[in-house]
Formats: C-alpha cells, structure tokens, sequence
C-alpha cells in the first residue's frame, strides 16, 4: 500500500494490499491483547471531522490512533463548526489538513470524501459519504471473516434485510466479487439490491436473489445482517406482515451450520433477538471490536 | 481495593477502601501539586459516555487520567452518539468497552450504570445515574472533610436545602452512615429528605430534622450547600418566602466556629452569596479542586 | 514575555514581546516541518471552553498543544456544559482553572476573557470575546505579513470589507497602529470603520477611507479582506448593487503588484472567487496554516 495516500473506496485497495493489511490487524491485535505499548504515532495529529454523528465509527478510530501513540483533534458535532457559517467543504479541508497528519471524514453528501482526498494536503480516509461508500466498515467485515475462516474464497454469504438503502451491504457486495464466494440476497421485494450495483458484480458473483431466508438458511457460512427500516415502508401493515421473516431469532440460528458465523455492522435494533448474543455463532461484537486493530493497521499503513 | 472492579455506589466500597483511596489521593494532591510528571497510565484509554451533560464533571476524570498520563476518548453529546439511532444501552457498552480500558458513564435513567457494568468487558465508573447515585461526587465530599479536619468521626454536619431531589445529600447520607458523625437535616417542609432514604440510616446516624438554620448554625462543623431549585414549588410566593433563609450569607457565616467549613457540589447559583467566597471557611473551589486527584486515585485503585 | 501572564488583548503585549514570539514562531514552523518531535509540554493540560462554535481556532489551539507534547480537555458546545444550569462564568473558571494548566476561552460577551483572567488560577487566552477581541487571530495576521515581508513597516495595507461589525480588522488596526505603515480602508459607506476605534488610531496611522477598491488596489502591499455580511443591509437591492464592487476577482488580482499579498482571516464565503487560489499572491491558507506555530509559540511563552 502506498504511504500517504487516502482511501475513499475499498476499491482504491488491490487484493494483496487487502491481505497486507489483514496480516498487519491480526499483529496488531495481538500486540492489544498483550498489553504492549505502542508508540509509532507519538507527534502525529488525526483530525476527525464528522458531519454527522457515529459513535462507533468516531471512537474506534481515535482508540486505534491512541493506541498508537498519537493524538487525535476532533470536531464531533456540525453545529459546532465553521460549516454553519458558511464555508465551503473544501476551504475547511484545506484549513484542517494543514493542523494535522490525516483527516478521517463522515459527510452526509456522497462524493464528499473524494472531494475532500483532492483539497487535503495530508491523506484522508472515508468514514462514510452518504449514500456513497464507507470502506473501514467493509474492511473490517472482510477482515473478521478472512479471520473466523482463513479464507474469504468458497464460502456461502447471505446477506439480510434493507439491500436497498444499506451503504454497508453495497459496499459489502463490491468487495465480494473479488473473492470466488457465494452470495445469497435476502430482503423483502420492495428492499432488494438496486440494479447499479447488480451490474457491477453479476458477472463476478455467483448470486441468488429471494425473499426467503429459511430457503438459504442451512447452506450459509456467513449470516450477515442489516436493518430494516420502519420509514422505508409507506403501509405500516406491509412493515408488520415482512419484519418477522427478517429477524434473526433463536429458531434461525438452530437452522444454521456449527461452524457458521453471524456478523451485523451495528446498530442493531431489534433484527437480530439479544438471546442470540450467547450463542458461539454470534459474532458481531467481536466484529465491532476488530474495529480498532484493523483501523490501527490502515492508519500504519497509510502514514508509515 | 479489587483491581479491575467497577465503582457503581459508594457502597461497593469498605471503609478501609475508602480510607487507603484518601491516602493515595492525598499522595496524588503532593504529586500534582509539585509538577510531577505521571506516566502509569500511558497507553491506556479512559472513555468517557455522557448521555447527560456536565461540564464538571466530564472535565476532571479527563484531568485525572491525563495527568496520569492515559487518553480519552469523549462522547460528550447525547445527540451526536448511535442512541439517536435507537440502540440499546448495553450494545453501546458492550462495543465501546471493546475500544477502551475503562468506562466513566453519566445517563439520564437511575440504575444505568449497573446495568453498563453487567454489559462491560472493562471497568465502569458511575458518574451519575439520574436520580441514583453519583459516587465519586460523595468520594470527595468526603475527602475534603476528611482532609480538613483529619476524620471524619464525631463531626456536626448540616445538610442544606433540597434534601428531597437532591441525589448528592442522598449518596453522602448513605455514606455518613458508616462513620460516628451528628446530622442536621435543613430544608423547606416540602423538600425533606425522602423516608426510603432516612429508613437505611436512621439506626446508624444521630439526626436532627428542622427548618430552621440558626438553631444550627452555632455548633456545626461542616455546612453543606445545595441547591433550592426553583421548579420545585407550585407558588411562587411559597419559593420567595422560603429562600431568604436557606441561603448562605455573610451573616450566616459569622454564626459559624472558626474551624468549620462550608461545602457544595457546585454548580451554586445564588444559595451561597458571592461575599461569602473569600471567607477561609468556604471551602467549596478547593473542594472542586479535590475532585482530580481523588479521581485519579480511584482510576489508579482500579486499574493499577 | 512575563511567564504565567494571561492574553486578553494584544495590548498586553510590547513590540519587542510580539518581535520574540514571531522569531519562536518560525523556529516553531521549522521545527513542525522537518517532523521533529516536541515534548516540552508533556504532562501540561490546556481547557478550550468555547461557548460559541468556532472549528478553526479550536483546532489549532488544540493542534498546536498537542505539537508541543501536551493534552487537551474540551468543552466545544456550550449547550453541554455547566452554564445550562445557571452557573456564572467565575464559577465556571474557578472550577476549571483547579483542572489545568492554561485556559483558552471563546464566548459571546465582550469582556468575557478579561472577567475569566481575573478569576482563573492559571493563564488564559482570550480566543474570541463577542465583539471585542480576537488577538491570537490578529497576531497570525500580523506573523503573515512579517513572515512574508520581513518587516511590517513601510507598507500599504489595504483592509476591505464589513470594517463596521468586523472584530479581526478593529484588533488588526490596533495592531497596526504601532508600526509605521500606510493603510486603505475600503468598504460600502455604511459599514465603516466605527469612531471609536478610528480616534484610537488616527494619530498614529497614516490612513485613506475609501468605498472603492480600484482606487487603491495598484499601490497594496497587503490586501486583507473581509466577508461582507448580507444580513447587515436591510435593503437586499443595496447589497446586490455593492457586493461586486467588494469581491476580489482575477481581475481585481490582475491590477496588484507581483510581490504583494492576499489575506483574509477565513471562513471565507464568496468575496474571494475561488480562481484566485492558485494565484502566487493568494496567502490566506498559508496565514491560515500558520495560526499552529504562532499558537505553540504562545503557549511556550505563557507557559515556558
């Protein structure tokens, strides 16, 4: 991966920087769970700027920057910034990158990151553009399966719930059809995988589109689950009729292979029943939690 | 002190704990006090979930643990944070603990910080939980009375003002219990201290409950100040006729012995005169003050 | 410089203080430049408390003492902090000056920083009181010019825009008054510079008041602009009619010297177009990049 150079797509990473870089989060998270202190960043500035709020996203990558050693400068609230007087994303860029050694930026317009990765002088990574992309979480959902199964290859992926609106599961699917996997699409009708995105991955990705999960259940090695949301439906008595045939619950994980995993890219709500959080297959708080490590490895790797 | 315990209630603390954290806070105090640099906690990650605002007290455990040399990483603002997207207090816990060595947690709902312990892989520290507990609040009411005077033993303490509402005269009462002290309870009628609360102390604590400051004033070694907040009174007139006299003066000062002290939480808005500030008794700013080396020791205890 | 002293106006500070900190300055931006690592401020704690937004001054103050080897504990919304309940702003300064070693302090009300420095127990540095002052705004000003020219006597300074309600070019102006240089004021007739900051200066300064730039923009060595605020005009005809006249355009750069300069305190909104960025003249984000190093060098001075 070549140094000082942002990351606005997972696309922007060719497949052996990919598992560079998983090879690099797996060292990293050993060095956390050791206790080793690290020090690589100390005098180095990570700037957070979030135009719209996420907890997660925001505090796994200061985590992973502190870890490091380095310092974090942070504007976690729009209303607080010079955007509401007025100026324009790309002289606040300018600005921040000449205070700091990397930007890391959530916008709600998509195009945003890009945009930002061209007026920077320091490198910036996308932590969400809209509707656009959002390239750590689909790394870290890669990486936690590469790291459950030693292969992303030959393994059986359903995806659940909103495949319309979820930025993740698009961002998800482009970077499945590098892999030689199968890939199921789970959703009500009216949420399926919009057609831009088909296109680009139906000539890669061996796919199946279908309403029913019971249908794919038992075959599926990685269960990966999103949200549906209530204001996407207009008949509320559509959402009730649909929403039970989407939640993952006790019954469902029965269904499923012993050496399969469950993975959600949080916040869940009510999609996935919280009696499935003890079971051995639930991992998506392992998930959440690979956050700092694989973020301690991109951050390395980008300013090393 | 256990290592790696959360602080939920003062109760979850022996007396022997509490007087070996005094000790440690006091060797904190000459350390701060001399400029010495700390470094134990370096490496480590301090987060702080305020689902509530406070200045105060977000801002000392931040001083605490950088003196000791650790970060933090903040979510100061409810509205900024994924409880805005619906979800459920201890997912946000279970993830943000996976970030970070330690948790200091303040929420709006009694009871929250038990439930974020439960949730946590990492230590929690309660820093209010609505009209619950607010321990490290009583910790250095007590460490500044305990400084001042040596012991906390065979002191006359008159609680002031809203003795109903009020979480931190609750927390310290409980507290009191366990020490051979006399209470003076003041209040309005209507804002007494609670029966559910006076039950648990009233066969280990020596009381006096009256509405009459002077008949108090005279033998009182520590007078502690809160707040009359205004909302609590349907008339008005009843609020202007009560007010004059639960508030501190200079008159009332000159009541006082020469070695008693004067105590609030803070923030005071009128219930102590300004004229009042420079008197050697008030002791309130220093009480603040105390409120980052009792805190570090108490990060030091439980992560040491 | 005196050590521990507070920076309410750049009054507080001689020529000879303001010529010391501009060398610090550039030795501060050699050092930040060649990547070396500085320490001098490790185990030292700096407040921001902006009770008003402000992204540029807080991050650079937070940059710059994080440059330095120091931590920061934050306050950027004013609707989280203590004030929300009543608290006075001594109170509040009282309390957090016990926390830290040096306060940086933004608020609505002019005087604010004055009133912060009387009751902190540590330095403060006023970053912006209401429409007072805003002096480590006006010291990267004047760095800017000095930087660029070596000097800041003998120069034409042409100042333009809202010179009425605009804080940075009346503490500017102040400023410049203790040197020898020529200055243009150009703005629509009814945002002048007010008269009791032109009494203060009119002995000193040679000046020229003016509504048109062309008049002038031939013989500027500097010209600093300013954003003229829509909302000051009642009559949206008169400001349409003036607003172009007030725009710096190519053309407009097209007519200044080839060694002179283009300021502007920043966020800008339209009266620079974006085409001018990329003339040699254009210096805004440069002034902008230096508010880091001029603020390290402040904190060294106030703090060394």
């Amino acid at each position: 991966m070549k140094t000082n150079r942002s990351l606005v797509s997972v696309e922007d990473l060719s497949t052996e920087e990919l598992m560079d870089l998983f090879k690099l989060s797996t060292d990293m998270d050993r060095d956390l769970r050791s206790g080793k202190r690290l020090t690589e960043m100390q005098g180095k500035i990570m700037a957070t700027l979030f135009y719209e709020p996420s907890t997660r996203t925001r505090l796994s990558f200061e985590s992973a920057m502190r870890r490091l050693g380095g310092s974090v400068i942070s504007v976690a609230d729009p209303r607080s910034s010079s955007a509401a007087k007025g100026e324009s994303l790309a002289d606040s860029i300018r600005v921040v990158s000449s205070y700091s050694d990397l930007i890391i930026i959530r916008h709600p317009l998509e195009g945003a990151a890009k945009l930002a990765s061209r007026f920077s002088s320091v490198p910036v990574i996308n932590a969400g553009d809209g509707s656009g992309q959002h390239p750590t979480q689909t790394l870290l959902d890669l990486y936690t399966i590469h790291r459950e199964f030693g292969r992303i290859d030959d393994l059986t992926i359903t995806v659940l719930g909103d495949l319309k609106y979820g930025r993740t599961t698009h961002s998800l699917l482009l970077a499945l059809a590098r892999f030689e996997v199968r890939v199921n699409l789970v959703s009500p009708p009216i949420l399926k995988v919009p057609s831009h995105i088909l296109d680009r991955v139906k000539s890669s990705l061996q796919m199946v589109e279908t309403d029913s999960l019971e249908s794919v259940i038992e075959d599926t090695d990685v269960l990966y689950v999103t949200r549906i949301q209530k204001e996407r439906f207009a008949d509320m008595n559509e959402y009730r009729s649909v929403i039970g045939s989407y939640s993952v619950v006790r019954e469902t994980v029965d269904l499923m292979k012993q050496q399969s995993i469950i993975l959600h890219p949080l916040p869940r709500v009510d999609e996935i029943d919280e009696n499935v959080d003890n079971d051995k297959r639930a991992r998506y708080f392992e998930q959440a939690a690979y956050g700092v490590p694989v973020r301690m490895a991109l951050i390395h790797k980008i300013l090393e």
